[in-house]
């Protein structure tokens, strides 16, 4: 037997060139019914949103899985369908339904599988009295109510997002890279890190690919990469995941952190005006605002945005001196660099060195302080970033400085005595850029199936 | 401060669009050097491959990182330079040279910055009397030897073929998911997953995406992954890696398992044609020939392989009747696919259920057979796939059959509960694909950094 690869073009499921007057065959989920005298409606739930379809007692027919005909009232939620009608025009008013412009009268409904429970979870009715109720309710059945309208649109721009950033950085460069999870040794230090038995060895998943993300400069001079990364945090909160997906970045030859911020900047416009142009269904039902890069992106050194919160009077603890960002403070100066300059971005930069992972570079200006930088958006921080050092010597100082034992990064250190050039990155978390793009309050909505201290399945 | 996003566009490590007499600026590795009586060659070393640059002792100058002049003698490999010069037409036989028709008249060479070892790897110089001494030497000093050309090439293949996935798919209506990597229950069976602890309970690395992404066509139709896979497999072969990445896909609303074999038969075309259009100067350098996959592809049922090859007397054995294909079949299957029909792939389809997961459908005309395939490239299984079952009465007694306990799937089993359409998909090992497309012997070269039961680090 042979198969025609050419036959692939047929896809039942496009409605994209519809038009209307015409004939089409279309699958989906039922999403819901509505019996009336006169017929009703069935939505169909297709990939992007809903799809109505008005239903007449007279014309239309149905048939189920057998090819016998049944009723209209022997349909019910969750059942695959492929349903044939003529094609008019329509103003549908629910935010879900992607397909707001036309609606198919039904001719014939073919039943292709069915629920095997009578009490489908209502995707229409997934409202508590508390969002900590509904939240858990969510969770705990994912597999069926990521079928909610409102979750398939958060996962839809999350999507979005990283198939943008790959677009931009393959563009201008970058090479994609895999890197192993499973590694021998933590790359941001501290304890939380996830262990692991190996063929009787400890190892540990990675909590980034900074070791070999850096290798990858030397090899391909700009590398980026989309995978998971684990932090094994314990606390439970709204902006943590225990596995997240990373969008790392780092590229040779900077002439400083500069040509990294600009990268991201132009990279996050990219990002906005790919998400504006493919995911306008998405953001009005979801009541988003997508957000606002301009030109001239605001980058202040952490001591100018304590200075500036002070004299304007925007933060109710005077925070000049501390060396790190207050939370009122992030909150505080994206509100300022919004309604002064209309950016929803803010860098801040220059933060010191001791709060600072090891491979940042520091300021030979100061070198109590990084050439390295986060990045605010909406009054949370998206990103860390900076250039880093490049020379074997100062990787050897920084880690004795800090106690750390060079031995156990041999492989690392060996790519600086192999030489490499200037270079520095960023990482970006993709649930917690989406929650920002959105306005979703809870980082965990914006993972398929969030990992956190309590929960481990779905 | 604010950052001008406009300055992105600012390369000075981009020659894509040098003309004949025009002045660079080209930042890069020094991949070689060699001082003649007239002045020299360096070789620098790009994203893509080498570029030549010509000295001449009368006109061209060399700084270090200080600004201090310099001679040529005092330059050296895997230096990070920035060179200026004038581009002139060339005729580079190196197969290496990714620029191959111009090399660079020297004007000034300035060091940004210098390895710190008299003793660099010479990348050209990766060649040792047998094949595993020279593999175990280039896995155990990954993080350099990856600087030489013929492994970049490999993993540039790798990463061109994960994009042009990603990219065909997309546009086919898929919706990229990201799935958990820490699960509590492993999708394939048997004793090769890894455990873990996660906050006192006892965790798995995930063996596959297969739930995740049924899951997903509840969802989104159709949906796809890129993403790490876990198999602690206690052999150490050329064709196997305990950490790999896996090309996942699965669609729903198929009329069988033909759709999904016709999905990824156009997927492959769509990757081989990516590979040819972009990676032909890595194609030439490893000696690949891209490979071929016709309109017409070759599909038969396992027991017509057997058949085939025991009429056309292509094997030693006799292998009718057998339930699984042996090595020497897949071989020889594929020559001859190959010199009859011209296609470097054939699809075996309706293995015996008991050989095939779980979840795979039953052939209505003979239960004992699956609606499943795998696909073979050049001799190798590059992928396993088929329809699955959809309906929550199948899963239970097909479960209850093989001794499984539903119970620890209930999440699993609420999917199809909740209605799930006709679907399949499929699975493509990045590693191995790439390996077969490049004609590597073993798939470790075809992974970065890559896991076995002896190798954690680099």
């Amino acid at each position: 037997m042979f198969l025609n690869v050419n036959q692939h073009n047929e896809n039942v499921t496009d409605l994209a060139n519809a038009k209307v007057g015409e004939s089409v065959s279309v699958s989906g989920m039922i999403h819901n019914v509505r019996v009336t005298k006169w017929g009703g409606f069935i939505v169909l739930r297709k990939s992007r949103g809903l799809l109505q379809a008005v239903v007449s007692n007279e014309t239309s027919k149905f048939f189920d899985e057998a090819g016998n005909e049944i009723a209209m009232n022997d349909l019910c939620r969750e059942m695959a369908i492929t349903l044939t009608g003529t094609v008019n025009e329509a103003k549908i008013k629910d935010p879900a339904a992607f397909y707001n412009t036309i609606e198919i009268a039904v001719a014939e409904v073919r039943v292709l599988s069915r629920p095997t429970t009578a009490e489908v979870v209502d995707m229409n009715a997934l409202k508590f009295g508390d969002e900590e109720t509904l939240l858990r309710y969510k969770f705990d059945n994912r597999q069926v109510t990521l079928r909610n309208p409102r979750d398939m649109a958060i996962l839809k721009v999350q999507s979005t997002i990283a198939r943008a950033f790959g677009e931009f950085l393959s563009a201008n460069g970058f090479t994609q890279i895999f890197t192993p999870k499973i590694v021998s040794e933590g790359a941001e230090g501290g304890a939380n890190v996830f262990k692991m038995d190996y063929f009787g060895k400890q190892v540990y998943l990675a909590q980034s690919p900074q070791f070999y993300k850096q290798i990858g400069v030397g090899v391909y001079e700009r590398v980026f990469e989309i995978a998971p990364a684990y932090r094994a945090e314990k606390h439970a909160t709204s902006r943590h995941l225990n596995e997240y997906i990373s969008l790392d970045v780092e590229m040779g030859f900077i002439k400083g952190q500069e040509d990294v911020m600009i990268l991201e900047a132009a990279l996050l416009r990219h990002i906005i005006a790919v998400v504006e142009r493919d995911c306008a269904h998405e953001l009005q039902l979801l009541n988003a605002v997508n957000p606002v890069l301009p030109e001239q992106v605001p980058a202040w050194k952490l001591s100018e945005v304590h200075e500036i919160l002070f004299e304007n009077n925007l933060c109710e603890a005077d925070h000049r001196g501390e060396d790190d960002l207050a939370p009122e403070e992030e909150r505080a100066i994206c509100k300022y660099a919004f309604e002064k300059y209309g950016s929803d971005f803010v860098f801040v930069t220059h933060f010191p060195s001791e709060h600072r992972a090891f491979y940042a570079m520091d300021d030979p200006e100061d070198p109590s302080l990084t050439l390295s930088f986060d990045l605010l958006m909406r009054g949370l921080e998206i990103t860390s970033g900076g250039q880093r050092m490049h020379k074997e010597a100062d990787y050897r100082e920084k880690m004795i400085r800090r106690g750390m034992n060079p031995d156990a990064f041999h492989f690392y250190l060996d790519t600086f005595k192999n030489g490499m050039p200037p270079h520095g990155g960023f990482a970006i978390g993709l649930e917690r850029i989406t929650a920002c793009f959105l306005g979703i309050a809870n980082v965990k909505e914006c993972s398929m199936f969030p990992r956190d201290i309590n929960r481990v399945a779905p």
